[in-house]
């Protein structure tokens, strides 16, 4: 299923960087929801390069058009496909023929994959364009998730060397949920013009710069997810990873976890009135793979992108030599900006096929 | 799919703790394998309990019993159903209900998942040993791989305070497999013995500590996984986060990746002979989710195991109140030390799934 | 998935004529249904050979093992794994390599499908044994399903030459459940001599007779399925083609509505009180897919059992010559006798599976 | 999974009648092949309505456009994603509710399984138009397994009482692809002009006809498919019931085989130069649920279409009254006529999903 995601909602993805339309087919969405374009459109604008000095200057305008399972505003129940047009293609750029790989990006492996047959222009279907159609698919998620009292909501930990407060230091009922209108969405607010600074001499060197998302999910029911092959953990990495340029991926603790003993590591239950809670959250929100309603918490380390202006040691598949070579035309010096809008759609995702999964559970 | 996995291989489990078999079902395994029994008793040991004073006391046989699947030694192509029976079980230990959930286990979370009807004795299908029919199918797939030139390895990067040689500075030729036969698989011979005596200290104190497993997969061909939903990334960390305890996992340099910069981290391509391969590998040997052809790299973070000897606090689901409680019986200072037999097992499963998907990958 | 099914109910089958045993893992059952034991045997022995002089000799026992998913003799919810063992196994008849392809068996297409790595003893993963832990399943289905007042009914309607009467005559109401208990499970009880005087005529001259079942589905509620992939028909048909030997199935009126015009094919809607019924039922309960309220009817054709006595031309695998040969040994002269009970099974996995799809359709 | 088809090839379809635009992505297609557009245009018309007197008249031009997964006029192995856009669409003539079910429509069961959400349309996302990408998907997969040498054929077997030859006395070499060409393909050209006046004299008083599609694979390998969940025949079945209006499948002799001996039925082997070939085809080329080598031989019943102008009984959802009205506008009065292109189709989607799923059967 090279394309495809999910237990009970599917989710099958399309596209090319430089081909007509990017987009996805979501089967099995709830009936009846009202979609707020103004928020999806908000989402969309969040992950779109360009619309900053700090991200890349490809002009899209990432206008979402539902071709099917919307009827008089709401989801019908039916597939919805879902599209992007792409309007700001420069496919004369490209050869005849696939030449210089381009280091750690999926040049090579693609070309392997697909046997030389690949649209090898811009990243092909490896593009990070690919996510703007997960975005749409997850926000539309999200504001079905919303309605039943899910909050979805993450910041940038880190880009480089600069770091924002952790999410473990903040209260559950606090919404975050204004991030969502920033452009480096930080919970310290001192941290974003340093974010910013760091990424713009990053961009002066034609180099590029690594960073974190942490991000939560507040309001959940207890019970979503099973052991094993659909903990919450394993449906939200597989997720997570899906992403271009994630390289690690933890939860609650993480890797934290594994310097410390039971005794502190261990959240023991309480009665807050009647919900039973934890005292402490070092297990992000998850038990034996399933959710115990304490927020669940998740952080993805996302690697430099690839693309950076200087020049680079790689090899012909044309001459198949060594060569050097430098990346021109567009790129982004740091990906983690707007990832924060991907990562939102792909919990949203998650969240939704476990909740589908979990009403499927019918017993006697 | 609460207990199954797979594109082109499918993996479905089933058993409980205190049942009468645990075991998994192997559908779409390769015609052919000679199984190597030796081999794979000596998995069997690796993941055993008991096999050391370090280790659980539960003394289980794990003895594995092919029902179907095998003939004349060899496996015949159709569904393998493989079992482990349940020896040493204390059943009357266990209560007419659940009564006090211990922290950071699953005892809350799945009696809301199965509303009450949940087999909750000895952690019932959230127990650890269900990681023994995996180890089994797991050691299968391995041996089979292993006939196409690809060796599973892994070790110990870390027990507690603990840590063991990275991999990253072990030669791709040099091979590991010796790890297998060891107590404490360490790259380092030296940190053993510091490993040992830091989990002897936890269990003297009734305590239980965390850890990480690192480990490659060596000889790949490049091509196997593909971009988004089936990246090499999804498929391995969806596997590995069904293995209880495991809260972080990274490929290649992983988190230190969202520190660095672009020009650091891209591995740049070059010819060994006719080979492409890269100068570095902070990728761990992926590009765009496909294997690239270098060794895939990964790292685990496994937190301490929650039963602790020591007092904890929790609720009780009988009387609806809080209470103070100490779990008793068997339990496991460090699941690490086990683990790296599962994490092989995780990683064997989950190549074998994209080397099928890839055979598939029929062209023009 | 070579022995996988399902939507959200997902039931992997394994085992081989000669094996072991034979099995089933069905994941995702219901929690809480108390497993009628009584019930269960009854469906087994219903299709299991050796029962009556009419079908073959052999004699097992089909005792329904549970290794996994059955607490206190309620099902956990957790993953089920069922096993019938295998007694009566003459594994000596069989040589060392697979030689004489039986005809319209599946000697030769395994030998292929598994590359000469099959166990090819009695039809190994072939046989109609697999259909033993097929009926267990089912029938664990039928009984979580009978208790949310819906009814799985079949009959034998036709063996060669001898006609039942048809379920299109069979009121609503009329509970057929008695036709459970009975050798020959027929509608009009004068055909039941006649059905076994036929096959007892075939098995005197060695040879073996076809025949149809008829079934039906009764308190279904309006809205399971789905237009295209998921329809009734498309889930139903999958799992009924599954069965060995059945080359045709029909819903509602089936085959006859080739001939008819829409005026009289058209099931008109009316008022049952305030619920919504078909005047007629040529649909078999059926529009667009997905269940109108009105019972499912369906028709499924077998063919005459390929193990005959009578002396046959086929090709030596050994020789790689033409030959003729006779089958010896046990065989079953019309397995449409016990097919009634798979029938029934496979309708309860395929509605239960349907069931827990449309209570995954959450909505606002 | 609503919408969703495959083992090894997936195919999401999305669409309502009178939405933007019906289409499918298809991931995990061969890369590399070189579509043929002239052939895919024919196909399209083959189905297309209003093409003839004979058809509705609903001006469709059906042209498909690819959004993804072809470069350079081949296919990238990448999804395919190809969209028909809906041009001719009345979408005034709809009231603000539904309100009467048309009778054997989808209407009311697409009212409760949709919870009123439903796109009612001109039959919504039940409407044959969806039929339109999956004749252009299952075109490009007929195209891929043309160049393996795989013949995929069908005429019409049957309208209302006029019925053509068999496919059973048509040789395996004679070449049926000039039955693409024709309006009425059929084997004895002189059943073409008494299949018109059938349908001409149903479309005179207002009424419809149903009818049979007979079909067959030739130059299939032997191995395609496995015992049951698998077989070829639940893979075939599951997709032509998915078509709207059939509501009968059988394979080989189908339903006469219930009335059948196993001494007449059977398929005896022989040597055909070095190729094992069975002597008759009662079987429809499949053993134990997979190909022999032998052409599949298939028959589909399809229901007169329930669109028709004669006046019917029926209740109304906005008054919940019984009432009586007609069916306005556009309809076929035989839908038999346009289904060979879909039944070619289905075909050719499920034989390539059983070739990448056998292709993925690596061995030892």
């Amino acid at each position: 299923m090279s394309s495809q995601f999910g237990l009970a909602l599917h989710v099958s993805l399309f596209g090319q960087s430089h081909g007509t339309a990017v987009g996805a087919v979501i089967d099995g969405f709830p009936a009846g929801l009202l979609i707020d374009q103004g928020m999806l459109s908000m989402e969309m604008n969040r992950r779109r390069p360009g619309s900053s000095a700090l991200t890349t200057s490809r002009n899209e305008e990432d206008k979402v058009e539902f071709l099917s399972g919307v009827f008089r505003e709401r989801t019908t129940g039916q597939p919805i496909c879902l599209i992007i047009r792409s309007k700001d293609m420069h496919s004369e750029d490209y050869g005849e023929i696939l030449d210089c790989v381009r280091p750690s990006h999926a040049d090579y492996t693609g070309h392997i994959r697909y046997y030389g047959f690949e649209d090898f222009r811009g990243g092909g279907s490896f593009s990070g364009r690919l996510t703007a159609p997960l975005v749409a698919a997850g926000e539309l998620c999200r504001q079905w998730l919303s309605l039943q009292g899910v909050r979805i909501e993450s910041h940038i930990r880190r880009i480089g060397n600069v770091w924002d407060t952790s999410l473990e230091s903040v209260q559950e009922n606090d919404d975050l949920s204004g991030l969502r209108t920033e452009q480096i969405p930080v919970i310290d607010k001192n941290v974003a013009a340093l974010m910013k600074q760091e990424v713009a001499e990053c961009a002066g060197r034609g180099d590029s710069v690594g960073g974190m998302i942490e991000g939560r999910i507040v309001g959940l029911p207890a019970g979503l997810g099973a052991p094993f092959f659909d903990s919450v953990e394993s449906e939200l990495s597989h997720l997570f990873f899906s992403v271009p340029g994630v390289k690690g991926v933890s939860f609650g603790s993480g890797f934290s976890l594994s310097g410390m003993h039971g005794s502190e590591a261990n959240d023991c239950f309480r009665y807050d009135g009647n919900r039973i809670v934890t005292v402490t959250n070092h297990s992000g929100g998850i038990n034996g793979g399933i959710t115990n309603g304490m927020p669940v918490l998740y952080t993805c380390a996302i690697r430099p992108t690839p693309s950076i202006g200087k020049e680079q040691k790689t090899v012909s598949l044309r001459t198949h030599q060594e060569t050097v070579f430098s990346i021109k035309g567009r790129h982004d010096p740091c990906i983690v900006i707007r990832a924060a809008a991907v990562m939102d759609a792909m919990t949203a995702i998650g969240i939704l096929d476990l909740w589908k999964e979990r009403a499927a559970c019918v017993h006697s």
